[in-house]
This record gives structure tokens, sequence and C-alpha cells, in this order.
């Protein structure tokens, strides 16, 4: 071979090297960037969140192992709307409609009455009492699949009053987002709420991602039975842990095992779990959605029987905690439906 | 340029690209195989398992996605030796000496004198309401992370009577490896054991690569405290779940919320774990480790006061679950220790 043609072979096989090379980097870069928080307006909020998340994923004093990346989120009022009741409350009293023809006495007898006469004043002056026979009437005596089925099928037909869109869809989207950015910076999330568990894990995976073992909720004393081949796992009607208020850091502790570096809670039922979180050393994120929306959403803290929200609001700025103006840093509530 | 030199040219460019593909083909390839379960012979449970791990990890009738490949795994007998009496046991023990000059009353006060004076006999003559006693003084009435870093410091220490080495070398390589293997095929691995949730999760992760969170044990009702800035979970003298027996699928829906697909298990406190993850439709592996090697550990089953494995030996073939033979099955039992 010539020594012109020898040095045309090695620019040919420099070239092709290079070709491929470009190939190849093009394939391995990013996508093209999408904001994984669109639906967050560029306010305080979005920026205390994001700065957190670069600090503890970042080598440095602040850096915080993936194994302890641990951040939980309260349910109702924080990750889907509680107004105007508690979704589960609303699952209850449509049990004991569907229930009442199996339970003929239902129809004179307190609270059941109350809720098949749709008497909203007999029903709250029942109070905590009358809800807790309701409960556990509805929640309790079968095997969990059974519960978990119907708490599967009520959800497929079942509508919010005022947004006419299954429960599922009242879901808030800028905190479906910031979970799955959570977990795409290696963060392990969790639903902490008084819901019970067995309410919320048929449906957690798919609304937020979040898998059955990282739903910690109130539950209820529970009993295994084996009969005719068959093994069930049978709900008693006796509460075990009622997770809120100072609750919510022992199922924490039960279910986790770890203190977590982020908390998100709405009310003051998530006082203590703000708390638990953010009071120890380290970089700790503390967060309340603040419901100021009445015209996509709901308002209400201080005065609402549903969600109170009142000695959290105060102790935030002394706390350190982020309080989430829904109405003007959430560009969107709800996930945009499906046609 | 000549057509022979652009030949030339066309050539080298290829053979550049070539090269560059061959480079990233090698790169890119698995590397060296090794045996995951090395430390199993080729016997009928090593196959067994392997033949269940590819039959639902392959698409096809018998799939199961990856959020529902749950294996469950007893720890005492299971994961780590239980002889001459359960580690959780000797750590007690350990405790009431350590903590006896704080309480003089104890050397007159049994179930503590015996402790004390070394006495057997009558250690063993107290009962289970004795180690109860025991195990309230040695394990509540402290935060959590105040008595977790007491187990980790005793076991820096503590030496296994026979094989003077730490406990948690005196776990079993066979099963760390089975542990490795199954996550590696996108199982998530759970401890459920008798042994309290507190007393595992300090070294849980570091000895089997099993997270705090993953951890199901027996616990202890605690409650929350915020003193002095301060915020801790403070373990109470009152059980609040005995995972052992039919406690371990309570505790599996309470603390995982999905019928495994795998169990393993070693003694009869097992069989309802084994019998509820097995007895439902679909692929699923129920085995048992058979303590059948004096030798290199212990042989023991039927009569053991420690571990007995009796009824679910007798049921085993019936039930379809694998009894695994330490001695002919497991290449080696404890992991070599570094130098």
């Amino acid at each position: 071979m010539s020594q012109h043609c020898t040095r045309r072979w090695w620019l040919g096989a420099a070239v092709g090297i290079c070709l491929i090379l470009v190939g190849f980097g093009t394939s391995f870069a990013d996508p093209p960037v999408r904001d994984p928080l669109s639906t967050w307006n560029d306010s305080p909020s979005k920026k205390a969140i994001t700065a957190f998340v670069r600090r503890v994923t970042t080598e440095g004093p602040d850096f915080v192992a993936v194994d302890d990346r641990i951040a939980v989120f309260d349910n109702d009022g924080t990750l889907w709307c509680e107004q105007p009741v508690y979704v589960q409350v609303a699952f209850a009293l449509s049990r004991v409609r569907a229930l009442a023809p199996e339970h003929p006495d239902w129809k004179d007898r307190l609270p059941f009455k109350a809720v098949l006469d749709g008497d909203h004043r007999a029903l709250a002056a029942g109070g905590q009492k009358g809800l807790v026979e309701i409960v556990a009437a509805t929640h309790t005596g079968m095997p969990v699949d059974e519960f978990q089925s119907t708490v599967s099928a009520w959800l497929h037909t079942a509508r919010h009053p005022r947004f006419q869109r299954p429960y599922t869809e009242c879901i808030y989207q800028p905190m479906v987002e910031l979970l799955a950015y959570l977990r795409s910076n290696g963060f392990k999330t969790f639903i902490v709420s008084g819901g019970t568990t067995d309410f919320m894990r048929p449906w957690a995976l798919e609304a937020y991602g979040v898998p059955a073992e990282q739903v910690v909720g109130t539950t209820f004393k529970t009993r295994y039975e084996f009969k005719e081949g068959r093994s069930r796992i049978i709900i008693q009607p006796e509460i075990d842990l009622v997770d809120d208020h100072a609750g919510k850091p022992v199922g924490i502790e039960r279910a986790i095992g770890k203190r977590p570096i982020l908390a998100f809670g709405n009310s003051d039922g998530d006082f203590e779990m703000l708390e638990y979180t953010t009071s120890s050393p380290g970089p700790r994120l503390g967060l309340i959605v603040h419901h100021t929306d009445a015209e996509r959403e709901y308002a209400y803290d201080r005065q609402s029987a549903i969600g109170r929200l009142d000695k959290a609001l105060d102790e935030a700025p002394r706390k350190g905690w982020i309080v989430v103006d829904m109405k003007s840093e959430w560009r969107q509530v709800f996930p945009t439906l499906k046609q």
C-alpha cells in the first residue's frame, strides 16, 4: 500500500471511530430536559424543594445515603382532596347504604338510621362513637382481600360530588410529580395517613406509584385463618394503631424504622410527623399544603372540621416548615383527565 | 483521491467502526459468569429455586410482576445460627449482667438472680414469664435509637460460644447469596422473624442487604415524646405483636400488605407463614432449612427446644415445601472470615 493510501486508510478509520462515538454520545445523552415539577410555579416552595434535593444528593457535608432518603406524605388533603368529607367516610356511608338490606335493624338504629335517612345533623350528633360504629360495621369482620375488592369496585363508580370525577382523579398533580421526582433522586416515598392502610393499598400504586408495603396508616387488629385449604387474614373490629397526631411517628417507627428526612402534611394531624422529621440534626425538610384555592379546590385552615390547620400553621415559621400556597404555587391542581 | 485510495478509505472506516463496536460490545456484555449461588451444591433445592425464579421472571402464564415478587425469610435458624440459644436471648442475659449494678435488688430477685448466678436450671424454671420479665427490663423503657446503639455495641464485642466469631459472622452464606440472587431478579426480600424488629434493624442491612423498612418482627408498643427540642420514640413494656406462628401472616399483612410468593423458614414457628405463602393460586415456593450438620453447625429438629421442626417437617411433602438438607446441600455454612 502506498504511504498516501495508508494515510487515507487511517484517516478513514479515525472518521469511522468519530462517527460512532458521536452516535453513541447522542444516544447516551439525557433526553431533552422536561421539568419534572412542571405543575409547580417557580415560586419559593419549588425552589426550596429542588435546593433540598440537590443538597442531599450532592457529595458534601449534607449528602444523604440512598438508604436514608426517606420521604413521608400524609394522604388526605396532602395527596388528594379531603373535602367536603374524607373519601373514606364517603365510602363508609355508601357501604352502610349498600349493606342495609342485610341489616333490617339499621333503619331504626343510630347511627345507621341517620345515614340511611341522610340526616347529617343526627349523624354529626353521634360524634366519634357513631363513626367508629359505622367503620366497624363496614370495614371489619371480613378478609382483607375481600375488603380491598370492595374499595376498588366503589372507587370505580363513585364520583366526587363537586368535581364529578373519580376520587382517584382528585389527586394533586403537583404532588404526584413531586413523588416521582423524589423517587428519581433515590428517595423511597411512603404514605403515612390517618386513613386505614387497607383502604389505601388497593389504589396507591396506580395513583401515586407507592407500593402497598410503603403505605402506612391506621390499622385494625387482624387474625390469620386457614379453612378448607384457603388461608386468609380477617380484619377484627378492634383498632390496632390510630396513625394520626402522635400516632404518626409511632407508625413511622413501626413500619419504616428510620427517621424520615422529608415530611409533607396539611393539617394539625401531621404536626408530630413534621416535628419528628425535622427535629434532628442533618438536612431535613418539612412542608405543609395550605388550601387557599376556593376556586380550583377548597380554601380552609383554622376553622375547618376536616383537615384543620391551626397549630402547625402558627409553628411553621419557627420550625422552618415551608407552607405551600396552593393558589399561587400550583399551576394545576388535579390531573388532566384522559379523554 | 484515486478509486483505489477511496476503497482503502472505506475499508479503514469500516474497520474502525467494527473495532469500536467490538469494544463496546465487550464492555456492555455481562461480566464472566459467576454462579450467584456458589455455596449451594447442584442438588434438588438449588434446582428448585433457580427453576422457580426462571418461571416467575419469564414472560408466560407464571410470570409475576416485579411489584409482586415478595420473598419472606425467617431469621433465627434460617438466616443465622440460633443455637445453643437465640442470639437475642444471649443479648438479654448479657444486658442483665451489664445493668445489674444499677439494680441492686436483682441479686436477690428471680429471674434476674438466676441470670447473675448463672443458674440455668432456675432460669429455665422461670419459663416464659421469667423471660418476658428479662426482656421487658432490657429491651423497653428507653428510646429506640438508644436500644439499637446498645445492640450494635454488643454485637461488636460478643462472640458465639462455639464458633468464637461475631454473631453477625454466624449468618449462613448460602442464604446471603440467595437473598442477593432474588433481589437481582427483581424480588423484594423481607425478614419476618419472631425476634424483635428493634433488635434486627441495626445490622440487617450490612449482614443481609435488607433495609430497616423490610425487617418485620415482634414489636413492643411505643410512644412519641418531644422534650427539650428532641423528639424520640420510647419503647413501652407492652407487647404489640408477637411475630411468630399465626402472628407471622398477621405481621406480613400489616407491614407488606401482599401475599409473598416465596417463604423460607426452619421451624414450626414458620408453619403459618409457609402455609399463607403457598396456599394460594399461582406460582409459590415454600422452603425449610433442615439442620442436619452437627459438624459444621448443629443437627436438630423434632426434639429441640429452640427451633423445633416437627409439624412442618411432617407436612412439607404434602404441602410441596422443599426441605433443604444443610449437610448435603450447602457447600459452606458461614461466611469466610476476612483476615
